[in-house]
């Protein structure tokens, strides 16, 4: 278990990492930081060094933070291109800075992370390195395929695995390997990770496809309005003929309806629910420990959350 | 002197750096880096490293890469906040991919700088990331400042060197270090990367006002365009009441004839003169070479050069 105190060592190295004598940068980072998010990938980190028998979460702190510092400088970038206004209920950077500002506060975000990373162990190093690229290709190849209804599942799930699943299997690999782990336990960790990215994206999206309850009427999903696929619509594409139009239609009731329809809400959540499992099976040669149960309630809370 | 063939082991390592699975991000990379440019970086770095006694360049390529990647990298994003549409007589980036693909390629440029130094000494990391920082902050206080006729000589400056003299200065201290200087020497290369960064970037910028001379009637000046200041105009701004309005007139002959009346064409070139000389004197200690000379040849053609 993580405790909030712990957890808050994360916070303080976010929030040490993007001091600036540039007051906008300092007060833009901090503003995005400060509106949180859950810490899923920092919690990942410290539960995988946990899990390889880590105890003093010193020495995985500054790895905590860049990760999460990564997946903050992308989703500022990312809100530019998607120009959305929102995110977690608060103005976006670019919605209350302008794209020019946004754009340079994302790139400050990242480049701070690293600092954090300088002195640590070359594999750390390329790990991350590795990651930024997937992420960056990752939301390249969604861009390239935005309206794309011929986009193929393959195509997606590859879309998925680089802008998500890759940073995820990052995480586990490394606490496991700050905190000691063998091989064997680090290459466990990994696929554990990335079957758990693929759960949360692929839920994610189509938490966005299905919108809120309380929110028919208003066009149902953001990501399809910009011409995102998700694995839902792709299997509805395939099965109706009249699905692109009703997709596109952002009438909230007949996508529900088609999705449902077509069977295609189940598809995606039985899918999602088969990587979860997938995630938890990878556990099982890991010695039971806390840390390795918190992360199977991690992986059973990805297909399970709201939005 | 580094000789075509090794400058080419750089073009190398860029190339081989930007490599991907996704072919746009590789076509587009590959696209701004065959544009060119004079290498100026990646030759104070080669330069550095053989003026302390590095023979074979093969360790200190990755750096001259990485250097070079960054700024590759921030060029493709001042260029969509710039709204710029030509650089070295080609399209930009964001001209030829649109601004939401452009940002994306300058993300991936970044980050593939990443790959090239994760195995490097941590001291090697860590000066570039202050230079990324760097020019992060540079670019977002110069933004801040647009339009701004009230900006000070001494906020000016600090904005050449956050955006350019810091990389200037890394160039020359990590080519030293890899090869293996001493800390004396190490400090001498710094004060000369420094020195030179600032007359580069002041000629940079005077030259960008006085615009090109068979241009006349055109848009004197990009910059002024984006409301940038400079050295020049700031002087001339101090010394005439009616600067402002010429400035802003668009009117080529009129803006030169400004700059020349006041005397600030020769007070910006009399500072780019003298950081030229403070460049020259920090090598004095430096054994000569013939990578010494070059850095010196280097040193004068920063003021000389046309654009």
């Amino acid at each position: 278990m993580i405790t909030a105190d712990e957890l808050h060592l994360v916070e303080e190295a976010l929030l040490g990492a993007v001091a600036s004598d540039v007051d906008l940068l300092a007060r833009a980072s901090e503003y995005i930081i400060a509106s949180g998010g859950k810490r899923v990938r920092p919690q990942l980190v410290m539960l995988a060094y946990r899990a390889v028998g880590g105890r003093d979460l010193t020495p995985v702190v500054p790895v905590a933070a860049a990760v999460e510092l990564l997946h903050t400088a992308s989703l500022i970038h990312d809100d530019i291109n998607d120009r959305s206004d929102l995110r977690r209920g608060r103005a976006t950077i670019n919605a209350r800075w302008g794209n020019s500002l946004a754009l340079l506060i994302g790139d400050f975000v990242f480049v701070r992370l690293l600092n954090l990373i300088a002195d640590l162990d070359p594999r750390v190093i390329r790990v991350i390195a590795q990651c930024c690229t997937g992420i960056v290709e990752g939301e390249t190849l969604q861009m390239l395929h935005l309206g794309d209804t011929e986009l193929t599942e393959e195509t997606y799930l590859r879309i998925v695995e680089l802008k998500t699943a890759l940073l995820f299997s990052a995480c586990v690999e490394l606490g496991a390997a700050v905190g000691g782990g063998t091989e064997v336990q680090i290459a466990a960790l990994k696929e554990y990770g990335l079957s758990l990215g693929y759960a949360f994206q692929i839920r994610d999206d189509t938490l966005d496809l299905i919108g809120e309850p309380d929110e028919l009427g208003k066009p149902v999903s953001s990501d399809l309005g910009q011409g995102k696929m998700s694995l839902a619509a792709i299997y509805a594409l395939k099965r109706s003929e009249g699905a692109k139009e009703i997709l596109f239609s952002e009438d909230a009731q007949q996508v529900n309806q088609l999705l449902a329809e077509t069977g295609a809400l189940d598809y995606a959540a039985t899918k999602a629910q088969e990587c979860v499992e997938k995630a938890k099976r990878a556990l099982f040669s890991l010695r039971g420990s806390q840390a390795k149960s918190e992360l199977i309630r991690l992986a059973d809370f990805a297909v399970l959350r709201g939005k």
